[in-house]
């Protein structure tokens, strides 16, 4: 609603004063950019030379339309119908600003995938999906080391999964409809300020009267993720690698533990660098390794183990598949019309155009023929932030498709699966995503993890991206147990493998990783005493499918995430714990050596899962030998927790 | 000279063109803009939110007067006269920018002393007066460290003497008016931008047929230095530490080094802190360390060894001179009227007003009664840098004042002399400058390098910090023989302190230092081989004091500094080599380990100064075991150099 003032207007969105503008103090600006965007193996440099931001002192208001003029001409026009803000731009500015009201106490949340804050107050969030960075703390060794030696250290906004929304404690979600880089600033004490490198088309407003009403609102309005298949809860998803004699191997090792899968991701094959054991990005099986993979599959189907591979959207240039693809002109092209080809880190690989329907296609099939028709039941469908800005798209500007390419990606594998009447038994998970991922994509997983216990990049990054994936509207997440990141002196303790064994336990999904250096770092199959833990673990994680499922079926029916932040249920907050479903509050530990310590219940009536102990709202010091988890005693399904 | 075109106007000065303005290209903007300027302990956070940039579109030409318009309303005049542009402020804005025009090849020097880049092209460099920074280099890890500890790592850019002027190989020196905040970016292709927080009174050009023209129009303009005592060349300022007693003991040492001051900063008394010995800042002589100071001063006189001290503009919290200046109300103030109490790294300071007229001369008589009647021959005349922007100030803007503290501290030393008679024979020395402080200061020196070989902050900085300073209008300058800063686990060793005792022995005045934490690091009286050559290279370097005598007269007369870049007589550049005068070439050793190395010849004919071999220009591989020196064949000199 518009309201018109003396010199200026106000703009109310549900119940709040969202937008003041006036001559003096306009709340909208258009500028004129030049931006310099480098990539260096999906870390990205951004600078901006501003030519102009002008300050939309004129306007004329007729009914629901706002136009804003300069030297008599008009050069944006804003409409406001219910809640959402559309504009039409007049002029060559590509620049645009506009300022909400804030007020003092509001907290922020959301903008996608966040690492290292939930609540966003005071900071300011570039959106441009990349690398998340090593270390994502330019105060760490670890992120300066890498910065230095591969420009690779990341920062606190660093991100695979950006997302233009955010949801504010005034009750309302704002969405940016656009996909150009755009910075979330909210480190003004009276405004939060989005700037966007284009005219949006539209920003979009959300309300309610509460946290669950706007976030079930806002997950149904960008799409809920395809049906989680019940195999998926039953036990872990066991990450091995290294041949089928390797593989099998470590399946006898953990012949204890209830495996539901096996994820390999050297299915390709192998290539050795610095960084350490890469894939061969050549997406068909590597008869060496795996001989006769089709029975093998068929085999462990018939254990009840599934089998899980790896891809992604680019292609190795030395791979059969490239050629294919280069021959037909499927890649991604430079200014010269020739074969785009990036650097991942000691070998080059040409981008699938996914803006060409043809390619699209094409390598669709390659997922079908690849990995489907073997009997693969799911894959990591890895990557898709490497898109640079200055290549050349069937459709499209790279400057508006380097933040969609995760949401193309994430299409392709759906349409592969969808296509091959798998949806709903098919899991495929990703990292990269953009607003509208939420549809496509079956199972987010939490990123690249340091294996140690860093705030931004270790363990508890783990907890702030499953809360502010939440927010987000994604329904289904997890993580890699154990972490993946093991660089200069950063290896695995077999403390950290135990707590991110309990982490995973009590989230959606258990899937361990070997991470980047397998030989180099404890695995889960390392000792008896890991084996054990994680036979346990599983046990209790298999345990508790009945109970997921319950929740499963709400987040498809109402959008409500499986993860949620306590302060959906009660008015209270935390970036280190979370709700698993409606009645499980999980603690996860997060920094070594800890033997007890504080947790925050809310006010609620509490049981402590393994000693059955009541307690009621508030601050205890509790054991912390395994991960501490309380459960409502008002829960449907107390009788389960009480028989655990 | 204003060329009236269509739709525009361009503005010739010289034989540039150096203005291009039309309404599709302005070259000048106005803007508004909230800045949050932070310092701790003298390094500086800087952060501008920008609310608006406007071309200035809009113009009337009037004769020499072109008034810029908005919305009807005169914002801007800009009046050209000769060399000059003068602006007038008629808005509210509190940004400027203008853009002069670029050519693809030139060069940029000056903004200052400088100890990253001597040519500045490509660059921006911001001007605030500030600590230089702990390794200057984000890629280095003691920069890293110095960051993380204290923000103290700095940057290429930070500098204890920026200046707001410019010298372009098109051959004109650019002087900004002003001493706010400024950022000056090189970076473009065809324009250079000057930002400047305020709008500027006046921009100025100097031009000429060629560098040294240039450069000696400029130096008479900016100021020149007093003139340099004839003492100073005569031997080695030793400084030395720790008391009357320590202080003979060292002196005895070097008993065969021809000694012309002992430069003694512990005068006052010591502190201890974490970062090493510090003095206690209470200017007057310490009686406990020195006993009966001015008959020692008297004894060393007689022996032809003068006595310099040390001071800077702020005063210890604990010291008598405090509580007087406090008394009085002499210091700076908070807003709320309390006296600003600076942080130095664990211990705190008032800073004397240099604004109040009666602080001002208050303190200068601290000078003359606590050193000067002492029979002080100089000192260090520290710091100035460290000005914070949100106190109180008895006249003017500390906005205004941050930049120009250093000149008003330089103004005040150099009165506290010349009132004393003794202008000529005094020496103080600075390392902090702005705009106009050639006038005043007698000597500045190069700041505090890390005693190592890094590129940004070690040695080789030293002759960056040189070559831009001669740029600058600096006719006198030197360095801490041996380096400063010994921090972590950075330590001098041997070899870098003689290639120190070179490098100062071919600069204007020769003066060690112990450094930060003298009893960690080697000295030049550690071991008879580092006396012997100490010994040796001060003879050189007396030896030279006739051809240094002729240079400084020139200099005084023609503003020629002493220490001259390759380019102001040839058509060859370095950052690595200088002209001590006109006739001798210095190519300090930069690298450890250098038996050999390449110097570049200018088109001369030219003799090395150890072996007498003959070279024309080139570029040739010679012996550096010791450092490589060469003189002009032609030089009225010659015979001096012949026979050494």
């Amino acid at each position: 609603m518009i309201i018109d003032k003396d010199n200026g207007f106000e703009i109310i969105i549900g119940k709040n004063k969202l937008l003041s503008h006036s001559k003096e103090n306009p709340s909208i600006f258009l500028g004129y950019g030049k931006e310099k965007i480098d990539m260096y193996r999906g870390n990205f440099d951004i600078n901006d030379y501003l030519e102009s931001r002008i300050p939309l002192r004129n306007f004329n208001i007729a009914g629901n339309i706002i136009s804003f003029y300069e030297d008599g001409k008009t050069i944006l026009k804003m409409e406001i119908k219910d809640n959402e803000i559309t504009f039409e731009n007049y002029s060559n500015y590509n620049r645009f600003w506009i300022r909400l009201n804030a007020t003092k106490n509001e907290d922020i949340y959301g903008c996608g995938e966040q690492f290292s804050y939930f609540n966003l107050r005071g900071k300011i969030f570039p959106l441009w999906t990349s690398e998340p960075g090593v270390g994502r703390n330019k105060k760490t060794y670890i992120t300066w080391l890498a910065d230095v030696e591969g420009k690779a250290g990341g920062d606190y906004y660093t991100t695979n999964f950006p997302q233009s929304a955010f949801l504010s404690s005034n009750m309302y979600y704002c969405i940016v409809d656009s996909s150009v880089y755009m910075k979330f600033d909210f480190s003004h004490v009276d405004f939060h300020e989005i700037e966007v490198w284009d005219i949006p088309k539209r920003i979009s407003f959300i309300t309610g009267e509460n946290y669950l009403e706007i976030i079930s609102k806002f997950n149904k309005y960008m799409g809920i993720q395809p049906k989680l298949p019940e195999w998926i809860l039953d036990g872990l998803i066991l990450g091995v690698q290294g041949g089928l004699e390797e593989v099998n191997k470590k399946l006898e090792k953990l012949s204890e533990v209830k495996i539901n899968a096996l994820w390999v991701q050297d299915w390709v094959g192998k290539k050795i660098t610095s960084f350490g054991k890469r894939l061969f990005w050549d997406w068909k099986v590597n008869e060496k390794y795996y001989p006769n993979l089709k029975e093998y599959i068929e085999e462990l189907n018939k254990r009840n183990i599934r089998f899980l591979g790896y891809i992604n959207p680019y292609l190795i240039r030395e791979g059969e598949l490239f050629k294919e693809a280069d021959k037909k002109g499927y890649f991604v092209k430079n200014k010269k019309g020739d074969t785009y080809l990036i650097d991942f880190g000691e070998f080059y690989c040409g981008t699938i155009d996914l803006t060409n329907e043809k390619a699209f296609n094409w390598y669709k099939e390659v997922i079908k023929k690849n990995m489907i028709d073997l009997g693969f039941s799911g894959w990591m469908a890895d990557f898709g932030e490497y898109l640079p800005i200055d290549c050349v798209l069937e459709n499209g500007d790279p400057k508006e498709m380097h933040n969609m390419w995760p949401v193309l990606w994430a299409k392709l594998n759906y349409e592969a699966v969808k296509e091959s009447g798998k949806l709903g038994e098919i899991v495929f998970f990703m990292r990269a995503g953009f607003n509208g991922i939420q549809k496509y994509t079956t199972l987010m997983w939490a990123g690249d993890q340091l294996v140690d216990w860093s705030e931004d990049d270790g363990i508890p990054s783990v907890v702030k991206s499953f809360l502010s994936s939440a927010i987000s509207g994604i329904g289904y997440t997890h993580c890699d147990l154990g972490g993946y990141t093991s660089l200069f002196e950063v290896k695995r303790s077999k403390e950290l493998m135990k707590r991110w064994i309990e982490l995973s336990a009590f989230s959606p999904v258990m899937r361990s990783h070997e991470g980047n250096r397998p030989d180099d770092n404890i695995q889960v199959y390392s000792d008896e005493e890991l084996i054990e833990y994680l036979k346990k673990m599983t046990e209790i994680h298999s345990y508790l499918k009945d109970y997921l499922l319950y929740y499963i079926d709400e987040y498809q029916e109402k959008g409500i995430p499986l993860i949620r932040p306590l302060m959906l249920h009660y008015n209270v907050n935390s970036d280190k714990e979370y709700l698993l479903g409606r009645d499980l509050l999980i603690c996860p530990v997060l920094k070594e050596n800890t033997k007890n310590m504080e947790v925050l219940l809310p006010e609620d009536e509490w049981i402590n899962l393994w000693t059955k102990e009541k307690y009621n709202g508030g601050k205890y010091v509790v054991n912390s030998e395994i991960i501490p988890v309380f459960y409502r005693a008002s829960s449907k399904f107390k009788e389960l927790f009480d028989n655990l």
